[in-house]
This record gives structure tokens, C-alpha cells and sequence, in this order.
């Protein structure tokens, strides 16, 4: 089966990835069920995650200069030990805690999807985790990027339209040339008011099983696939 | 075999690409044979290259504003191609010759001495080629890079320290975490101010049979090598 004609253009696919590409919830709760088995790691996924927007909102107000999403993601970690339980946590075991973010693993379908994809398509982040963070993960889980691009290479975070723009310029390509994939709504947005084309990815279990998200259709993307591989499915490959 | 003990400390290889991995010479001149057998594809070849280092000058002292090397490849390539017979090209054969940048071959041990070493290293471009050249070029050609790294993401072009010290920093590695490999001394040299280690890779035909290149070996580098294999014996991968 071929893509449908109206996506005939398309020549590269940039993956959002945390929420995305990689289980971050469930991630998070089995690391610490192993380090620290007494804390909630439900709870604890969800508050670190919570503090993701609103340290990004940080940055594009102009209240701390460009901070990449590993010393985002250290500020709110040493925000949330304490309450937590875990304030006794020494330097060593905040890093390698934080580091978790590069330790996600992908979900079930992504590693086999992506690989389908690649064979049509050029295939690249864009996420606002930074390129580090990005290369250890994709390394350590087999996601076979041909590129690794993320807000650090732009300096703006999604969804600044300098991002999706980025995209499309380091292709050399129309923005229309160039789809977004996606399980956040807000991000799908930002990119089609750039003129790229949208893959809404189902990921009901995103914030795990007792937080069931939303993921029915909603219009104005161009698909809605229920996994990566629905979405190669859905392109021909 | 092990690595050598004091270059134990090393995680990311960051590799020049243009003439140390892929046989810039070689393929433009067989692209030429193919397209315009007319023209002396040797010299063509030597014509084009010799005019990258100016170009980037051009870059570097302000006389142009930060250009890629696409543009700077089209701006040679406007230049040589009247006294070589070929003032007639129109826009789409330009557009198409100068995309040879992004079509070059590997050296035959390219592809096999970096699969080698990924299983051990972290692999990453670090090259004035643009993103979208680097990775159309990889995905052609099949080279395994964890993520591309270049000039356009620190928006200096080698020997500014900012691109070397700017790998270090993508992985929050100390310098001398990072070493780099290449067929040219005036970029080793750059790196190793910069606290990099160091491997020269032999690549005595990067000018072609007719122009062999002096590869003895010179004092400085952590490593000299005829090919990526012989890097990767010397790394034990």
C-alpha cells in the first residue's frame, strides 16, 4: 500500500520522544522500585514530569538563559527529593538518578515501527530533550535515527516554530515535506500552524494504567494511528 | 585486545567526514565520467575542493554571514564551471551536481571499521558539512553515526575550538573524553588544543592515484592508523 496521495511529499518524519517514542512513566516507576522501592514512583514520574512545562516556561520567559533539559530536569529532581522522602539523596545519586531520562525505554512497537519507517523515510528527533540525553537513549533502546535533532540545536523549545521551521530547513525542504509524529496535541499544533503535516499516536498509557489519558480522534491531523507501527501501516512501508 | 591504557578514558568518537570517511575525489570524478565525460573530472574535483577552504575564510572573517556548506559549494561551483565548459548547466543540473557532496562514497573499510567501533564508542560526526548533507549521506551510504554533529550546530566552522569543545559538551564529557579522527593535521592539531585525543587516519589517495598525499607519521597524535579498521584493532573493538 502506498501513502495516501496527499502525503506523496513527505520525505522526512521527526519523532517527538518522551511520551512519543518512549514510556517515561514506566520508566521512571520501575527505577525506582528498584533504588528506592519505599517511595511511590507513580507519583513521583508524574511530579517530576509535571515540573517539565513550567521549567521550559523558565527559559522562554527570559528568567534563566538556555538550560538544556538535563539541568531542567536536575532542578525539579532536587525540588521533588524531599517531599519524597529522599533529601538524603548525595550528589552521586542525583546524577545518576537524573540520568534516568536517558535509560527510557521505547514502547513495544516503537524500535520495530521506526524501523519499518526508515526504509522510506528520513527519520529524526525533535524533542526538547537535549542531544546528549537523546543519543545515550536512542543507543541504549535501538532506535535507528538517521538524525538526532532537538531544540538544543535551535535554541528554542517546542512549540516555538523555530523548531518545526528548523526541521524543515536542515532538509532543505518545504515545510510541508516534513510530518511531525506525535502523541501531544499542543505539539501537533505548533507544527501544523508551520505548515508541516501531522501523526497523532495514541499513548493512552503515557501517565500510566491509573491515569488513563484521552487519545480519541480530534481534527486537523493529518493521521491518527494507534502505534508506530499503525503509522507505518498507514504510510505503505 | 584492550584499548591503550591512557586512552581508557575515551566514550565519543567524533569523526571528520570529507576525505577521512567518505572518497570525496573518487566519487565526484565518477559522477562526472557519468554526467560530463568531457570534463577532466580529476581536475574538477581538485578545482572544487580548493576553493572550500577560501570559502569558509569568507565565513570566518565576517565577509559572509553564517552560510552552510551547501551554499558554499554552489558559490564554488558557479565559479568553476565556465572555465571547465560547463557555462551552459541550467538552475536543476546545478542544483543536481552540487548534491554530489551529499552522494560520496565511503572508503571500502569505512562502513565495516565503524560498526566495529560503535559497539564500543559513541560515533558522531563532527564536520563542516552541513546536517542535511550528513545525513542524506549517511543514509546512502550506510554509516551507523549514533548522532550527526557539525559545524551548523555550533554555527563555527573547524578549527574554531567551539566546535570541538561544543562535542564535549553535547555529552557532558571532559575533552580529553573525546577523541577525534582524521586524515587532516591542521584539524587534529585543533582538537588537540582543545584537550581532545587524537588519531590520524592514512588516506593517501584522498586527491586521487595521480596526486598521492605524504601520510608518514607526526608527532602529536594519540593514534596513527591506515584505515578505520586499523583504529579499530588499536581500540580493541
Amino acid at each position: 500500500m502506498a501513502a495516501p496521495a496527499d502525503l506523496a511529499g513527505v520525505q522526512v518524519l521527526a519523532f517527538d520522544i518522551f511520551g512519543t517514542v518512549v514510556d517515561w512513566h514506566g520508566s521512571i516507576v520501575r527505577e525506582l522500585q528498584e533504588l528506592y522501592p519505599e517511595v511511590d514512583g507513580d507519583a513521583f514520574a508524574r511530579a517530576w514530569r509535571a515540573g517539565y512545562q513550567p521549567a521550559m516556561a523558565r527559559v522562554r520567559s527570559g528568567e534563566l538563559g538556555w538550560t538544556r533539559i538535563d539541568e531542567l530536569h536536575r532542578l525539579i529532581l532536587d525540588q521533588i527529593l524531599p517531599p519524597f522522602g529522599l533529601a538524603h539523596l548525595d550528589e552521586a545519586a542525583r546524577r545518576h538518578l537524573n540520568r534516568v531520562w536517558h535509560r527510557l525505554d521505547p514502547w513495544p512497537d516503537s524500535v520495530a515501527g521506526l524501523t519499518r519507517l526508515k526504509a522510506r523515510y528520513t527519520l529524526c528527533t525533535l524533542s526538547n530533550g537535549n542531544l546528549g540525553l537523546l543519543t545515550n537513549m536512542a543507543k541504549r533502546a535501538g532506535l535507528p535515527w538517521d538524525c538526532v535533532l532537538s531544540a538544543e540545536v535551535f535554541r528554542a523549545y517546542k512549540p516555538d516554530p523555530a523548531t518545526y521551521l528548523g526541521v524543515a530547513n536542515v532538509f532543505d525542504l518545504a515545510p510541508a515535506q516534513v510530518m511531525l509524529v506525535a502523541a501531544h496535541h499542543d505539539d501537533l499544533a505548533g507544527a501544523r500552524a508551520c505548515g508541516l503535516r501531522t501523526a497523532y499516536i495514541e499513548r493512552p498509557l503515557e501517565f500510566g494504567a491509573g491515569h488513563p489519558k484521552e487519545v480519541a480522534p480530534r481534527p486537523g491531523n493529518d493521521l491518527h494511528c494507534a502505534s508506530l507501527l499503525a503509522l507505518a501501516d498507514r504510510l505503505g512501508c
